[in-house]
């Protein structure tokens, strides 16, 4: 029975989780840790944790939630899992899994006795801040999970306490996952980014023009650079540690951008847009 | 005094410029014509226009407004100018505008008498269609013209009804116009319509699998390739019409993917984030 959680990184993931808990009817602690003091005393204030708590809080609760980016979510898996026990939780929500998965497989080998679920929440806005935490961030979401060990007791709780935040869960192979995610969200965030980098290079030395541009550009422009507001901290680790899966989507879009361009003039555009509209037919 | 209005092609847009003539209090006629006689009949059946016509109750007509792709706008501009006279007005919403101005300056040149008004919404939908229409399709968004000559009494009226609309009007020359819409319109289309075709190819031969990488990508795989459902049939006349500036735009984002995928695990992901997060940070 889970009684106490630690959510380290009261950022807007982090923050939404303790509403989620909340407003599914949680009623036991919840301890909240940020390395922004600032943020951390949103999330209390928001209703997302009841107190701001330190280092030898979060290894005593029941669960404890790793809300940051992947690299600080490694770091802090070292740190937490020799001082646990097995009946505790350490459950994470990073971008990438390939590593965590392969740290945690490590560590229970070390005979580290504390349960250890590596998840995934495909859930998220482009700013970031415990400001704009959201009890129904994760409602129709979908939330992976890359488990490491048989299922036990408590992360079967945990599993439906997700459930109750309305999102839907899946398991998947932390090597697949990575492959995955590099596809349908890597690149798209990466492609948002060089899109916006390129505009800014091209007309931000003219404030006027970038904002007749913008208003020119309409949805279609805001829509396909609104990633381009993500923040670089977060990226960076997905970037240091799914890099070869999402170099390999990268290269395959600039092939396909250059075939596109090269056939401007030819049927070749027709087929790129009979295949985009089927893939856009699917539900 | 515009009495009567002709719509030549009632898709979207077309469709939703007889909706908004109406609700800014226009009443006169307005007759709509299409290829297709289900598309005309739908946007009469919607209250767009009073009635469908044929090609010689266009020319008759105060103002002719040319709602098609623009290869078959400079069409019609070829066959209607010798028709009409100098107190009427041709206007288009064509996406691209240096061969129309082009075309109307030698019209012009050719002692056609009807006056003539490049125009272009940015507005739209991913999908077309009568049954789309929308009469508050241009509230808040920016109409381009591209005067090829002097204003005079039946284009200020024109101009009075589409800020009537809710659109703001901004003039620009042709040439211009064509860069800049290839950087902020056509570009994200293309994006958009690589990356789907990219998915479809990718995941399209198993259902099970594309459904499932939709769901797992969420809102940001679902607004990067939205523009994917956009039909051929327009775009191809952009390709044809806009070409070298369009590949312009696609080489320079080529070259930026690269450049972000070499850099991957060095500081210069750290700059493209800068620069994306500046340009968001745009009002």
């Amino acid at each position: 029975m889970i009684e106490s959680v630690a959510i380290v990184g009261t950022g807007l993931i982090g923050t939404s989780i303790g509403l989620a808990l909340r407003r599914a009817g949680f009623d036991g602690e919840i301890v909240g840790v940020d390395a922004k003091g600032d943020e951390a005393a949103m999330a209390v204030s928001m209703g997302a944790c009841d107190r701001v708590g330190a280092f030898d809080d979060v290894w005593k609760c029941d669960v404890v939630v790793l809300a940051v980016p992947v690299l600080t979510i490694l770091d802090f898996l070292g740190r937490l899992a020799p001082l646990m026990g097995p009946d505790q939780l350490i459950t994470d929500v990073g971008s990438t899994k390939l590593q965590i998965f392969e740290m945690v497989r490590s560590l229970r080998g070390n005979e580290v006795r504390v349960r250890m679920l590596p998840g995934h929440p495909m859930a998220g806005k482009e700013s970031g801040g415990a400001e704009l935490g959201d009890a129904g961030l994760f409602e129709g979401a979908m939330w992976l999970f890359t488990p490491a060990e048989e299922e036990w007791d408590v992360e079967r709780e945990w599993r439906e306490w997700v459930t109750r935040f309305g999102a839907r869960t899946m398991d998947m192979d932390a090597r697949r996952h990575d492959q995955v995610c590099a596809w349908v969200s890597h690149l798209p965030q990466m492609v948002a980014t060089a899109m916006a980098a390129m505009y800014e290079d091209e007309f931000g030395a003219e404030p006027e023009i970038a904002a007749e541009f913008q208003a020119i550009g309409g949805r279609a422009l805001r829509e396909m650079t609104r990633l381009g507001a993500s923040p670089y901290s977060m990226w960076r680790d997905v970037a240091m540690s799914n890099t070869e899966p999402l170099a390999a989507t990268l290269f395959a879009l600039e092939q396909r951008l250059q075939h596109l361009r090269e056939g401007l003039r030819t049927p070749e555009l027709r087929e790129e847009f009979r295949l985009a509209n089927a893939f856009r037919a699917r539900k």
